[in-house]
């Protein structure tokens, strides 16, 4: 039966795939007295053995795909599925209590794990993980059910998830996804804001994805109108693949303005430019004709391993970035972790409200070490193109002077040892949180540029957390209190001659951008796959004319009078 | 030995008693086997009829002295105990299975409170609460260790805790707390703000007195200088009772001005409120010349109970307070739950950053019947005083449009029907989400009045959760961004002819009342006890000179250079 979920278009374009579910799966089960303790220690045998074989596959596959890195932890898996120590207890628990294997397992993994947890020792910690991974696996054999491998996709698919960490999809092979589904998330949450830039169709915020859509089902990912197909007819399949020709021609219709730059009807020129993860996302930038790079989001280079990354790592990560875009500019923003992105290395106490706790610049001025060797590899590699640094999460003055001091500390350091450094690196700041904003005239003398991060500063101007659902109609990119602090930062940026830019997900809004004109703004940062249709956008614009337009919004009252009166005038 | 704490001074005066631990027991264990079942089923047992004899203990204490409705609760928890349905599988798997009372106890209780836990009957899950509850109890006398009980405080103590919930300070008997200490929080947390309330010494933030301080040691808070005196000896007790006697002769001092109007040197009169939560909290008020109250918290009457509160209910407490003002301005706070608020009866999604997410005028406007019924019940008493009504967390015009229409619909409704409802009620909003201060001018067309809530305004705009001891130092009531804020509010309240006070912390800060006097606030509301003293200071202020000084602070960068010019113009 064909079935039509509606979402929230978080990535333009259509997928058609298969769908492949990257849900935890149901691991629950009941204790049991079994008639037949013999019969359920084979039953328990047999499911170990079945692990055995799969983690072989995986390490077999991770090996050649990934590396003996990424291999080594399915190593550990397997010493673990073979450990007696602990396979000889579950057994017995299971004929002394005639007790079903599950339970067996269960109670004799967790008094091992908790033991290994209570340890004060790094190894037998981790061993504790094993542990908890590899009984996750066995039940799950002893269940009949499957743990989703999302390293392992090997073909054309949809992926379908409650929502997808930021570490989940650093796992996600690009070549085989070709689109996302999720239950929760909006626009800017993480999964919708890796779809664009990974330039790959999504619905977000469903809701029911996980409970509508079963592993293979044929799945249509409309992500221009926010709507996933389940099954569809045949004719809706036609519809829909005609629709992928459409979007194509219109892309290669945007296409033509590759090389043009980005002046409004009147004559005033903007800088498009590309918020980007990795370095593999440039030929994403200059595909779409991006003018530089406007953000780019250093903490993917943290993420997905068990270490810190070391200097010559980043060095060559930043290095070839700024070698991409020969001599355009790089803005690339200091590590801004914490909130909803975690590092399982670096132990950070639980926090009642993430988002308002110890992260990015906050956590960064207190973990020196870390933060030094990221200025070193930033500052190292400012030869080889056009850098310029940003820190996160400023909140006030005291913050950016720290912050400054310590780059221009390791800079001295590097110079005093021999080492080449550009001495034209820009050092600004994001403004995404409100007193940042309100203060932009005193930051704007110290400051060389700012970029405004609207995301965060969105979702603390209104007190609403932009990925609780409960609250998401606060989430008002539109409201005119925002426009106004927009303003604020503008004014004071022009008015000691500095620039302001936009990387939030506001830049490349096709109803903001008029008024963004209109208040000035500098340079508009965004998915490189909004570039091209921002651009067709400004040609058609007049900046006066938005001025007048800008002027008028910010005297309004609503969110929705705004959108009114941005309508009258554009369209 | 004698030790002293150091933490923050949350609430003024001098307390010293005995302490009481109100901390949860550690109440872990090892599952072991037993040699002699029968043995471990008696201490089983043993322990059963101890918690029974205790559990008709505490129900006698509170029939007696909380009512009949507050010791039904133990009523159930005695059903619990003597079910041979519970107690029976326990004693047999101790036989059975040759293990300690302790786990099976545990396993055992863990089995029912799943069971009903799943079913979808409210009776039911109530009796999985009731199980945990009594098996936390029996454990306890398992383990040999004790359950604090603060309803049943009978003597004068000092009351230590890792944190206070507003549920704690519910139960406690005000008569015999005589201080607090605790280990987290700040001066803006619940504890500090109840402490105030109380007119009870607290310090709180000293991160070690629960691991400090046992039962029954002799403590001394010192809540002026933000000490803890753990066993001091007979000097320092001797010293520190001589400040008390210094300390009530400053009160007697203060006093004098109990009848006074504030006036400031140069003759500008602003008034000078009180916080309250309940209308017990009144006399203090008179007590301490309060000529208002400028925050009445309605949600401690939500709290401490297992069921909305009825109409009724809260029409004869609101107009016990409205008729103990005397006709003087009563600002009363619609409910402001959630976040870090809870009520157990009202089941909220968990959040994952709840003090962004539904709470307040949010939940109310979604949750109409609860709402209304607090309306109703506010215009019902608005006949027997001066009342005005006031929305929390109000962020957009749209919110604010829908709380009062209905809350005129109400008011026709019940007109209507004949009921007497004032038509001179004032109807204001919180002003404590950055966007609502931004477009203060806008609002300032339809509101009465606008009271800025300081600690959230201040968490907002510095993106700094003021419970998290991590980003204390961003929590700034001084940084020149806060005080523009304040200035935007109270400049658009003044251009439409309305009034600005503030009902945070700030509002009775010495070093925060010389700028807002400044800035032209017109109603300080703040701990009754902290009134007097606030109306000494600005008796001593001229507000020309006030003015001048508000003019420079906003220029500055930082929180440093805006406390040394205060002290600088005043001391």
């Amino acid at each position: 039966m064909s079935t039509i979920l509606k979402g929230i278009a978080a990535s333009n374009g259509i997928a058609i795939a298969k769908a492949y579910r990257l849900v935890e799966p149901d691991l629950s089960f009941e204790k049991k007295k079994v008639e037949d303790a013999e019969q359920e220690v084979n039953r328990f045998k047999s499911a170990v053995s079945a692990a055995g074989a799969e983690l072989e596959n995986i390490r077999e596959k991770a090996n050649t795909e990934l590396g003996a890195d990424k291999a080594a932890i399915f190593d550990a898996h397997l010493l673990v599925l073979n450990d007696p120590e602990l396979l000889t207890p579950i057994e017995d628990r299971i004929k002394n209590e005639n007790v079903n294997a599950e339970s067996s397992l269960k109670e004799t993994a967790d008094m091992f794990i908790s033991m290994f947890e209570q340890m004060d020792n790094e190894y037998m910690r981790e061993r504790a993980a094993d542990i908890r991974d590899v009984t996750k696996r066995v039940l799950s054999h002893l269940l009949g059910v499957k743990i989703p491998n999302p390293s392992m996709i090997a073909e054309e698919v949809i992926v379908v998830g409650e929502d997808l960490t930021p570490s989940d999809t650093a796992q996600l092979n690009r070549d085989f996804v070709k689109g996302f589904t999720t239950n929760i998330g909006g626009r800017t949450s993480h999964s919708a804001i890796m779809a664009r830039s990974l330039e790959i169709p999504a619905v977000v915020g469903t809701k029911t994805a996980t409970e509508e859509i079963q592993n293979g089902d044929f799945v249509i990912v409309d992500g221009v109108n926010g709507e996933v197909h389940i099954n569809p007819t045949p004719e809706v399949v036609e519809k829909y693949k005609q629709e992928q020709v459409n979007f194509d021609k219109q892309k290669a219709e945007w296409a033509k303005l590759l090389n043009e730059k980005t002046v409004s009807k009147d004559g005033h020129h903007v800088e498009l430019a590309a918020n980007i993860g990795t370095p593999d996302d440039l030929q994403g930038v200059l595909d779409n004709g991006g003018e530089a790079v406007g953000l780019y989001r250093t903490e993917f280079l943290y993420m997905g391993r068990d270490q810190l990354p070391t200097e010559e790592e980043q060095f060559n990560s930043y290095k070839a970035v700024l070698e991409g875009m020969k001599g355009k500019s790089v803005v690339v923003r200091t590590l801004d972790i914490g909130g909803d992105k975690k590092l399982p290395y670096l132990k950070l106490p639980e926090e009642m409200n993430p988002f308002l706790g110890f992260r990015a610049i906050r956590l960064c001025l207190e973990e020196q070490d870390m933060f030094r060797t990221q200025l070193r590899a930033l500052l190292r590699a400012s030869v080889y193109g056009n850098l310029k640094i940003m820190f996160p999460m400023i909140s006030t003055i005291n913050e950016f002077r720290q912050a400054k001091e310590i780059l221009l500390d390791e800079k001295e350091k590097l110079k005093a040892a021999g080492v080449n450094v550009s001495d034209n690196i820009e050092v600004g700041i994001m403004v995404e949180i409100p007193s940042t904003a309100v203060m932009a005239d005193q930051f704007a003398k110290e400051v060389d540029f700012f970029s405004i991060g609207t995301n965060d500063l969105i979702q603390y101007t209104m007190a609403a957390d932009r990925m609780n659902e409960r609250v998401s109609y606060l989430y008002q990119p539109y409201n005119p209190a925002i426009l106004r602090m927009v303003k604020m930062v503008i004014d004071a940026s022009h008015k000691e001659g500095k620039w302001t830019g936009m990387c939030g997900e506001m830049a490349g809004d096709e109803m903001a951008i008029p008024i963004l004109l209109g208040l000035g703004l500098d340079e508009f940062s965004m998915s490189a796959s909004s570039i091209l249709k921002a651009r067709t956008q400004i040609l058609s614009l007049s900046k006066a004319e938005m001025e007048i337009l800008a002027k008028e919004v910010l005297q309004l009252q609503t969110t929705e009078e705004v959108i009114e009166a941005v309508k009258k005038k554009t369209l």
